[in-house]
């Protein structure tokens, strides 16, 4: 049974609906641990929904659910699931939200939840993923959920690509402090160092350091990301308001091959 | 005595003043579960904080003791206030905030909460409703709080009225989505499909769906709600831009006649 | 051993990186409460975060663990520590994080963090912070942490000055309400008195009053705020866009003489 439960949602920080969601899930008689993963992301926006569940997650303890709620789709005719992967639990759509955790490790188990005709056709958060949840915690096996499920939606996910000219990436996300991760994995690293940097939105950025600070204030810098991927970030500065760039930005390493 | 108590205050996300309440709190002896409502309110709204904590509180365990802090009335003559309500438990300043709660159930027991003479006046939030909150969750009966209160402030809320013309209604609340939440409860649903649709701001929304992804994607759509009131919205898109409408907008239907 | 842990970050709320490190922190085998202090703090900014950490954690039980991450630095020859100052508890890096702590109680006991060869150097909080959290609340001592260190780094922090005309303060935080909170401590209260108001970026507020609600909405207002400073307050309104002050404005008492 789950000690540590997650929310990541489009609703909104201080929105009724996520505490409508935690209000039901309180109604568990197992204790557990509630952590609010986002609330404030972009609405409707599975992608970057997906990004950070498969980030983030992973870093909890096996067993944790994961509870995902962006869903464009709710009350129409997609599924929702349960889903075990590299040992976490997740409920929620089956709309690609889990694309990013299944590019780090198969899909163990899953199984498509019911939803009940009493159900609000226009929050199933409520409704069906934190009853769901409860069940979970009150000690309801997962097979007991529902039928099972042999395959989830998969968004595409942007690869870097190898052109004539060297390798292509592109950003996939902008944290708060304006730093650019790329899709550009870290083992890609000495092919930027061969190149002398990585072209970000139409800018060299030709400093290459080991972390923010090693570099002067303002400085344009390229790093290998906490996260596992190649970052452009400006140091003490908002690389994405500097270099005009924003998630989807094409960046590329001149000359670069794949390993 | 509570075992889960939920914060609703005004005083930002992040605020110093926010983490000052938990702290005082989290100096009870017993174990409890603390969830953030919402502290983002718009400053001083007194009717917003209302809404959120009438739609969010019901749904938590009996028992949960609700602390409601919008209080531009601190440290002047408006009382302090401890109410049972529908099972729920609410520590407050009475000045309106459980207006909406009480239009769902009757007051079943209140209490006022002296003020001791050394409380910081700016901040009875940390200095009397975080101590008494402790009280409660320490075994003190609400009784021995203070002097019974017979009823509390309530604000005036807008119910929908009956004109030549129709039915008027208001927008009560703007989700992060951009979905306008009306006064207009849903069994006034059948009222709205012999009209064929919904007048928002000058806007006649006629496109009827049972959930938001029953129409293409831009589409302005009326529905009924998951917080029991007829909604308008734009699918995946933001109904209160689209139509110029905001709270306290205008709302009809058309030749409708309240049930 | 600690049963609460407290986290301030610069971070975003609903970044990734916040999450990543309670995901680390919840693999203790010892359950602890985890409370959000703030993730909105402006990037990089070590004194808004000291400001925050100054007012904000002494409020907590004794023992409580305060992580706070702000730390341009990261990475760099900056130290990260363990601290115990006033019963609580602190983790952050040794950039002057601490330094209104610092003011309000010794320093009782400190030890630096050695940082693994293999630490992300961009992600200190997930990589060295969060694991040591782990390890006190699995019950090591604090001196098994690293060796003893006798200072950490104190930022300036701006004192009021004693001028010929006066005495000369600044604002120091302005919070969600638009409230200007000085440098000017509580005992000047009586000069305020005497002098009959405070200038605040050139505007002369001569009405002093106990409370935000002892004058009319819209009325700019001197009073002795809930942080033990001397605030300037418009009623239900933003002073710091009304009188067109911020962090570090100038304020001044005429004709004060420190006592």
């Amino acid at each position: 049974m789950p000690r540590v439960i997650t929310l990541t949602t489009d609703f909104g920080s201080g929105s009724g609906y996520v505490a409508e969601m935690k209000g039901r899930l309180l109604h568990a008689r197992t204790p557990f641990t509630l952590v609010d993963i986002a609330h404030d992301l972009p609405a409707h926006d599975i992608r970057a929904a997906a990004w950070l569940v498969g980030q983030a997650c992973p870093t909890f303890p096996a067993g944790t659910l994961h509870l995902a709620v962006v869903d464009p789709g709710v009350g129409t005719t997609r599924r929702l699931v349960w889903a075990e992967i590299g040992g976490q639990q997740f409920l929620c759509p089956d709309n690609g939200l889990l694309s990013w955790v299944l590019r780090r490790g198969p899909l163990a188990a899953a199984r498509a939840i019911p939803v009940a005709a009493t159900a609000a056709a226009t929050f199933h958060g409520r409704e069906v993923i934190a009853p769901a949840a409860v069940q979970l915690l009150d000690g309801t096996p997962p097979e007991a959920l529902g039928p099972p499920v042999a395959e989830l939606v998969r968004l595409p996910w942007p690869d870097p690509r190898e052109t004539p000219a060297g390798i292509d990436g592109e950003v996939l996300y902008v944290d708060a402090f304006g730093n650019l991760v790329t899709n550009l994995p870290a083992k890609l690293w000495p092919l930027v160092v061969a190149a002398g940097g990585l072209r970000v939105a139409g800018h060299d950025v030709t400093t290459l350091v080991r972390t923010y600070g090693d570099a002067a204030p303002g400085t344009p810098v390229v790093l290998v990301g906490s996260q596992g991927f190649i970052e452009a970030a400006v140091v003490e500065g908002h690389a994405a308001a500097r270099l005009g760039a924003g998630r989807g930005t094409r960046v590329a390493i001149a000359g670069g091959q794949t390993p």
